[in-house]
């Protein structure tokens, strides 16, 4: 067995604090593992015994006459460190540790304690000061977060909070997250080892890191588990002034090179590097869906003027230019109409409807050229962009996926038409600065 | 009567291709005509006579006895000449002309005839290739855009899809636009004109534009008009690569050089220059209401350690920094748990109810520091954020808004929580970027 095993593939858990009563912590850590189907045994404990939602409550850690390999402990600051002895004593195998009141508060001392108790007992642990863990692949969570549905990302992040917000945009987009690990002050198990145990599991299929900081020698691991990943990483990083010392904002010039360095060694690492937390999601989808693309060479449809030229300086900003549409597919283009540009970004102006985009699309998905179709839509009054989606979700189908593609759809009536857009497996990118990062990222990785 | 009163405060409107055929461009602009309430009198305009929505159609404009203020050309691209030839022998002051088909599909030549006619008639025109105008102070919609709800702000465009980009996001905000001007290839009324016409109209509170490029000289007259202007102004520019010549993309750094001269030099006059569609609106609702700062001193208040990091980080990359507490005002807080961060940010921590943020807001509305309140909240599952909601807005209106406060809520509910914001007359950004440059762009205005 795999020391994190425990963590993400119980065979049985242990609540500590397992409440009676609805709303308190310790009641809705046990209702969230019976609701999310956990097959593993259960055992909720409390001094006072009964029963939860149908299960026998222990009144001591001690009185389970089973082996636990996750104990979920849902108890006050104070409490944590007695905890963990009797954990250890009982041989359990790894625990989350929900409370905050450690380091992140100045109590670097009563942290250090945790520390030499857990390493004492070789217990594997998630937290303190975390919203704890969620995995689907065993019916898993063991989290406060508000995220219940399942799907194909996983999120690590040192802040809880993060999670929310992330989870917010995740669920207008009706993404899932098959994996979330908030890990609060990272006492214990890191980034590095979640990235290297999931590595084969093929249920996840790309990795969304939100840091704050990294621990002294976590650098060189995290940078070794991500060359080495099989999945796509996008990371968010902040804290990028190292605030914490009030000494450090006077310093922004040094501190924002430490921040570059971080940003050139993930990239060179194989990561991707984003800037807000719908780029993270936005990419990391893409990264997830998408037909890698065998080139680089991009091509622009759009039936309008003005998101063309902002996604052409967007892609420019990250070092991609556009090259001209070869001749031998201008000459395939001659079905447009003579207004319409053939170039690229390839314009098929306001008139461009739905059949404009299929066999615009078509010609780019039969030849050699492009590597990568960046479409564009902005309805005028007189289209329905549902139609114009249906148009790309089918050619795209029909043509077996074989390119890349990346939609932008802006305007009017734009999530209903990115519900028919998923229908192909392709990405719902907000802006068009998640649209160019994805085609950065996507790029990044093409091997040549 | 000024040149552009025809333009946007006609008695009289004609319109030129007007339609018996619902879903045709000549009979929806008659449409928006009438359904927008318009108060001056209605001419459409159309051989075959008859009459439309109620309105007497005249054969030609000839026929109509009256002066024409405005006149709608809502013909294909080939009629476009020989009707201002008409217009301007019928003393027409102003016109929109809708079609595209001049200089942006490489008829230059064309262009440069409708310039030299419009010239000669002296006709203030708006377009080619654009979506039209709407300006709800007259009850006027001669546009095509779905932008129908009335508010205080202005957007100026140079592409009609963008628009429609905005527009969405507006309508998504429940914002609504007082002024929208598309004029597509601007042959004749420019951005500054537009500016300087609207400087004593309180109806516009901020003016956001979209602009790809500038014709020669006109940078130096927009430089003047925003100087002069007593509206803030938001900037989205883009054609950053000034795409058109192919040529031109081998040139990035240049370029790249050409664009930051621009973005400097509007600074410098005193408007904001952000890079996206929703940037453009979450900065120009902020500058539209909020109460203007006294002095540079932000102080974030937040339940959570994550955003508040990413917010640092945003301000700080903006070259903004954060003081610590005054001590004075570090000896109000006393009321706060040992655990809750005192220091800047204010860290309520997760126990952060509304209570805790009504109190905080209250010692620092209250006293001398800080100018600028930047609230973060991200609900933990125990805590309602309408109920913060609620609090930040009660408090923020006891006070009678007396500081500068920039709320940003994130996760669960957020856009219920912003509709309870919304009621104290605060805005509700979409991102840590957009409540960045939000501050920032405030923080600018400040004379000190």
């Amino acid at each position: 067995m795999k020391s994190l095993d425990s963590l993400f593939r119980p065979r049985s858990i242990a609540i500590l604090g397992a409440s009676h009563k609805p709303g308190k912590v310790g009641f809705e850590l046990v209702k969230n593992i019976v609701e999310a189907g956990f097959q593993g045994r259960i055992y909720p404990i409390n001094p006072k015994g009964g029963e939860i939602l149908g299960y026998k409550v222990y009144r001591t850690l001690h009185e389970v006459e089973d082996d636990i390999d996750l104990l979920l402990i849902a108890l006050p600051t104070k409490y944590i460190l007695e905890s963990i002895e009797e954990a250890g004593k009982k041989g359990v195998k790894s625990a989350v540790i929900y409370a905050a009141g450690f380091a992140e508060i100045g109590r670097e001392d009563l942290q250090n304690e945790l520390v030499k108790l857990v390493k004492k007992y070789g217990i594997r642990v998630i937290g303190p000061n975390c919203a704890g863990i969620i995995y689907w692949g065993s019916r898993l969570n063991a989290s406060f977060s508000p995220v219940s549905r399942d799907g194909f990302l996983g999120l690590l992040s040192q802040s809880g909070a993060m999670t929310a917000v992330i989870s917010e945009y995740l669920e207008f987009k009706e993404l899932g997250l098959r994996l979330l690990v908030s890990y609060g002050n990272r006492i214990d198990v890191k980034d590095h080892e979640i990235i290297e145990y999931f590595n084969y599991s093929d249920d996840i299929r790309t990795f969304m890191i939100y840091i704050e900081g990294l621990d002294e020698g976590d650098g060189r691991r995290l940078y070794k588990a991500i060359r080495n990943s099989l999945k796509p990483i996008v990371i968010f990083k902040t804290g990028r002034g190292e605030s914490g010392s009030r000494a450090a904002y006077s310093h922004t010039a040094a501190l924002a090179g430490r921040y570059n360095v971080f940003r050139d060694i993930m990239f060179q690492a194989g990561a991707y590097v984003v800037d807000e937390y719908y780029e993270l999601v936005d990419v990391a989808e893409a990264l997830s869906i998408v037909t890698p693309p065998r080139g680089k060479e991009v091509a622009i449809v759009t039936n309008s003027g003005g998101p063309a030229v902002t996604a052409t300086d967007k892609l420019e900003e990250l070092g991609i230019s556009l090259h001209t549409t070869p001749p031998d597919i201008v000459d395939k283009l001659d079905f447009l109409q003579p207004y319409m540009n053939k170039g690229n970004p390839i314009d098929l102006t306001a008139d461009g409807n739905e059949d404009y985009y299929r066999k615009v699309l078509e010609t780019l998905l039969e030849n050699r050229w492009p590597d990568i179709i960046y479409v564009i839509h902005v309805p005028p009054t007189f289209i329905n962009p549902i139609k114009i989606a249906e148009a790309v979700r089918d050619v795209y189908l029909e043509h077996n996926r074989k390119k890349t593609l990346i939609p932008l759809f802006l305007g009017r009536d734009r999530w209903r038409a990115y519900k028919v857009i998923r229908e192909a497996g392709l990405p719902t990118p907000l802006t068009h600065i998640s649209a160019a990062k994805t085609i950065h990222a996507l790029i990044r990785r093409v091997k040549i």
